[in-house]
């Protein structure tokens, strides 16, 4: 049995053997008979009466893995007392860490690092609060805020274990952008508290960065907090989606020659994502888009909607279609999926206008199949990066925070999330540009400059000063 | 005229002046003229207008910058655009920064840190919570919060102000004791918006560490969030000031050969500081302390007193004695300032008993000054480092923490103090041990360790279970 393997499914198991060096011949050779790569055997304890053997191998897949160590449990003499995947060793002990900045290792250093010297700034700063994104960490730093409701595709799995998805964001915050990010994962999903606690944890933040908060709850937060703070607030799974989807829209169209006004476009999911997405594309200038939730396409004067989807009705659908995603699907240039795995049916895109586009965005099971989307449609995104295209938000949330940061804004405003969007669409050049090239990928070194200072351009700075170059 | 010039008073002059390089020689010279060094000349703009310059100087203290640039100023065809000191320089962006502990560099990277990857992670957390400290930054994480009402010497500066602070004190944790430590400065001074903040960020942290929280609000908020969370939550200005002072008390009494049981004690000052040293020494096995504050000698049965002195006053001064500072001096041990400046006459320690032990510990400005203390006093100790037996909360709370973290301890308990302050007085050895030093420096490297080994043995593990040495 040979099977393709990728590390991210590499496997540590600890066994627990008897004190014979053959049995852990006998697992490698039984690894390997079943398709996996071993690739380290470190014997960790050796007694008289047992080994103790870290046997760290390859597989394919999830369950290649339960199989590899099913084979190695059968073994006798062998007992399985643990495994951990490479995943999980990446994890030991969080991703990020505080760094000092400055050198601490004298009494000359602490003293201006902290008392006495520290004293003077501080005083400084009680008179001179405009000084303080200045001289502290403030001017670099962003709170990546959860209450733990609706992560990824896991749902309301809670604050604790949301921890090592925001520390992943600060970690790519700080790749991307060099923005020193700290995840902020809050004990209550009640919206009131949501909002205090951000308020008053706010004078240590340059930015607030919401992350998966459920809907319709983190409208109502992110309200609020755009309301009370002088800081830029910004729910990535609404916006960050939005200006890649518009991003990748743009240049979709650019490849099929039709123009974004001009378009008919259907997007399945009236939740955070589809909202904003919506809410940016008629920004945008798009005339006729289709909103199609659960119960089917979302109309205007539908009083059975709850209050969310009547605004998203009364803004959208100027035909008035109704019906399931299959009948609204009918002579529509762009599907955009934010929904949930397998609702479109490849063969409905054969009744789509043609040139058809589909961005089949649900994680990590997309509404379609890309690679059979593909066969009906003229461009094909999804959110998976192992196909072509793929909607990524790390594209622009990085950048766009250090703009944000940069121009010392105090909002995020609509022209700032469109011109995020140009910026992304147009690093893909003329020349590069083709079905399967129509948004950078994620290491596309020139994206976050280009996002960032898109959104300073477009910023009203709170601070007009320019700062000093001896202080840069 | 001739100064002693330090670092901490290193200034940078941004001028303006003619476009003439002549002006630029006639600034050194002047600078040189008034006992300044000057240390670098950039020219950082140069046009037929005018020359842009930084002159970087180093001065003897603040006055001195101030005459510098005065004289600077006063030279023909030069303007003084702006000043800066090397304490500010060195806080322009922060003293503190988040950095990513995994690699980030290809598609594997990131999805082995971020989706899909850490989508698994997140799931087995949902499903045991009990591993979050360790595949989590929680595990290694404190959360410096303060609301900025009690900052250093400074009063209620606000919680932006006293970021750099909380800054230093963060960037401390780390050099001292490999701690993730951030800065949460609070928007409100109000106890219950406080202590439900700090409720809602802890599933993030591994502990609290509140900081500069004014006397007697941080009593309340510290017992509260104590019973209310399940990680432990220290007020440094309270625990670790006691740790410290409880140290240097057994060490000066190793040195004067009296026993802490029979001293009489007097601690001036009942705010924070002073509450939690006493009760530490009552929990140490001290019988004889006299609390003295503004309105005298706390005594039980003055119906008086606010509440928390009530408390205080019932568990000290047993022989009942009433009176001034001076008044209860007579025939004292000991005298612990946590008090104001100047409050403490040197010749008063006459009438304290044989081989007086004084700890002048008010900042910036002591009791007493040190020097003339040193003259009727067998031992003095002060929280400034240009004299010798510097009390520094440095030398606590970074072991504390440590301790705590590698234990999984979800209290902070009595029996923790007096070990860490044991721990701390058993550094100095018998052979080093005089009346010059009576406490190790903060950069002994053996003083963390030390403080979190007795932390660790002290504390009752949440979570018994041993870390595996395949993860360490």
């Amino acid at each position: 049995m040979n099977r393709a393997t990728t590390s991210s499914y590499s496997i540590t198991m600890r066994l627990h053997t008897d004190p014979d060096h053959g049995v852990v011949g006998a697992v490698a050779t039984a690894i390997a008979g079943a398709g996996g790569i071993v690739t380290a055997i470190d014997v960790a304890e050796s007694s008289n009466t047992r080994l103790v053997v870290d046997v760290t191998c390859s597989a394919g897949d999830a369950d290649h893995a339960l199989e590899l160590e099913r084979i190695v449990g059968a073994i006798e003499g062998v007992e399985v007392y643990k495994v951990s995947d490479r995943t999980f060793l990446l994890h030991i002990g969080g991703k990020i860490e505080v760094s000092s900045k400055v050198p601490l290792k004298n009494r000359d250093d602490l003293s201006m690092a902290y008392t006495p010297g520290v004293g003077r700034v501080s005083r400084a700063l009680a008179e001179h609060p405009e000084d303080i994104p200045r001289l502290t960490v403030k001017g670099n730093s962003v709170a990546v805020v959860t209450d733990g409701s609706a992560v990824l595709g896991l749902g309301n799995i809670g604050p604790g274990a949301a921890l090592p998805v925001m520390e992943g964001k600060a970690a790519l915050f700080k790749r991307f952008a060099g923005i020193d990010a700290w995840p902020i994962c809050l004990a209550s999903q009640d919206t009131d508290e949501i909002v205090r606690a951000v308020e008053l944890i706010a004078p240590g933040f340059g930015g607030i960065n919401l992350e998966d908060i459920a809907a319709p709850r983190c409208f109502e937060i992110e309200r609020r907090l755009r309301a009370s703070l002088d800081i830029p607030v910004f729910h990535d799974d609404q916006h960050g989606t939005a200006i890649v989807v518009l991003a990748a829209l743009t240049n979709a169209l650019r490849v099929v020659r039709k123009e974004l006004s001009a378009v008919r476009i259907v997007v399945s999911g009236g939740g955070a994502a589809g909202t904003a997405i919506v809410t940016l594309l008629l920004a945008a200038g798009v005339t006729d888009v289709v909103v199609v939730d659960r119960a089917g396409a979302l109309c205007a004067g539908d009083e059975s909607l709850p209050p969310a989807h009547r605004e998203l009705a009364a803004a959208t659908n100027p035909r008035r279609v109704t019906g399931d995603l299959h009948t609204v699907l009918q002579g529509a240039d762009v599907f955009i999926g934010v929904s949930a795995p397998g609702v479109l049916k490849a063969e409905w895109i054969t009744e789509m206008a043609p040139d058809a586009v589909v961005f089949a965005l649900a994680n990590p099971d997309p509404e379609v199949d890309p690679a059979e989307a593909g066969r009906y449609a003229a461009v094909v995104a999804s959110g998976r990066s192992d196909y072509p295209n793929q909607i990524n938000n790390v594209l622009a949330f990085p950048g766009v925070f250090r703009g944000l940061l940069d121009a010392r804004a105090s909002d995020v405003t609509v022209p700032m999330l469109l011109a995020a969007a140009e910026a992304i669409a147009l690093v893909v050049k003329d020349e590069e540009l083709n079905p399967s090239f129509i948004i950078p990928t994620v290491f596309h070194p020139d994206v976050p400059k280009a996002v960032a200072s898109a959104i300073a351009r477009t910023a009203t700075p709170r601070d007009a000063q320019a700062p000093e170059a001896s202080e840069a």
